[in-house]
């Protein structure tokens, strides 16, 4: 039923180059990403538009209105283009997403954050709370087995491989088998990709699956794996004091600067003999 | 009159970090990068909300607000924050941006895309276009001296040699000297800052000066640059075929993966005699 909207769209272009080193330069015929801008509606109602790479547009829809709380698991009755497979090219650059009235009427993402006064972090990690719940409890993650996992998506990145600029969100079980992954020029993207991919499939909660993805660990990733249901997210780079406080308020195993066999473990609180975590609060 | 609103806010914040490396442990305390929300209020209407690393809150609205279309060079009145510096946090969340009706009654930054069946990448490339205009000529500039530029940048990131987790953007005159540089947890946000900075110091449109970003370079990293009249963006990661083709339309310089003495030129279409650069059209 679900089946992936691919549709043979480019997701590269060639175009020419000049290299440039110390007294040298030479031309060559580059690859580069595709990036397209996307409009998301739901139930007819415009709650994003975002530069993505074209391709798995539906999941990506479906992915962002579920990780951004706007429709539950079960919510979405179909998922469609705009037009209707006419010559209009752009008919691709808007997905529309229905749920029949089953959920309330979508504000745009914007309206999500219009209180009077602003915002603090902390707000934000209790409003996520509130909507997502705690993780369930799981089975400790071992820390060897989140470090290797930057080692295993060699091979699973034709995008990258060709471009070279373009970011990953993988998912891989408890035995290392990946179990989807995702890439697009936006982290946030290739993240709702691979989230809307297990929602459309049943998959979610994905409670004994472990994240990884190429870029940082901002507010909105953990956000995002923490509404997927994710109980470990592993980041290439860093994560932001938020990203970590939003982590450990969830249960969520969070770990970064993964690269090279190493990582930083930043949640759960790390628990050691000699140091007090109470300061951290 | 548009001095900075640092105020003293706390831009890292230190936790309790497990760092694992094969057959180890340590447990150190770790600055970590501090993200918070922002929402932006143009003449009382919400035009956007970004997760940002405090400080600079103003130039960031400035910054987005003109990059963006919103308003024009001269239009801004006064910014002021959502409160009046009571004892509450958030207060600093909110930044207004105050026309006195300069400029039309805005609109959230997401309704910029609400055509009926989508924009293409053409589409987007068009509007700034019109929006912004071409470039004016301008001297070439020297492709070593690009190169050069991610090692001017040592020992003005205080934040990334803190937290090893920030986006920088960087002006640079043609002499080689760093004219601003502003960093924060999102790339966007970094060269909004440094924009907004420019402008409100009447530096703007700066056709003599280089933009260094720590980044990919999207299509909207380009139509920023473009929008406060760069004549050259570097990049340390690679750009998308569409922000190219942006660079090229407006005759910006483009360099992508600017590191370690190298860098690939996309823009202006290179010239040589060997090869017709028409196969990118």
């Amino acid at each position: 039923m679900w089946s992936s909207d691919q549709m043979s769209r480019s997701t590269t272009q060639r175009l020419l180059t000049n290299k440039v080193r110390a007294g040298d330069a030479t031309f060559v015929h580059d690859d580069l990403i595709v990036e397209e801008p996307l409009s998301i509606q739901l139930d007819g109602v415009l709650v994003a538009s975002t530069m993505r790479t074209p391709g798995n547009d539906f999941e990506l829809a479906a992915g962002f209105c579920f990780t951004e709380g706007l429709v539950g698991l079960t919510d979405v009755r179909g998922i469609r283009h705009c037009g209707r497979r006419s010559a209009v090219a752009n008919e691709f650059n808007v997905v529309k997403v229905d749920t029949g009235g089953r959920v309330p009427t979508p504000k745009a993402r914007l309206s999500l954050m219009s209180s009077s006064c602003g915002l603090c972090g902390n707000d934000s990690i209790h409003e996520l709370a509130e909507r997502v719940g705690s993780l369930p409890e799981y089975e400790p993650w071992d820390l060897e087995f989140l470090v290797s996992l930057p080692e295993r998506i060699a091979g699973h990145q034709p995008l990258h491989d060709a471009t070279g600029a373009v970011h990953m969100a993988a998912a891989f079980d408890r035995t290392g088998d990946l179990v989807v992954a995702r890439e697009d020029i936006g982290r946030h993207n290739a993240l709702d990709k691979l989230i809307g991919r297990l929602m459309l499939d049943g998959g979610l909660p994905s409670t004994d699956l472990a994240l990884f993805v190429s870029s940082r660990a901002s507010f909105e990733m953990v956000q995002k794996a923490w509404a997927g249901g994710f109980t470990a997210l592993v980041a290439v780079s860093g994560p932001s004091a938020l990203a970590v406080n939003t982590a450990r308020r969830s249960g969520m195993t969070l770990a970064g600067f993964a690269r090279q066999g190493r990582a930083n473990v930043y949640s759960p609180v790390p628990s050691s003999p000699s140091m007090n975590a109470s300061v951290d609060s």
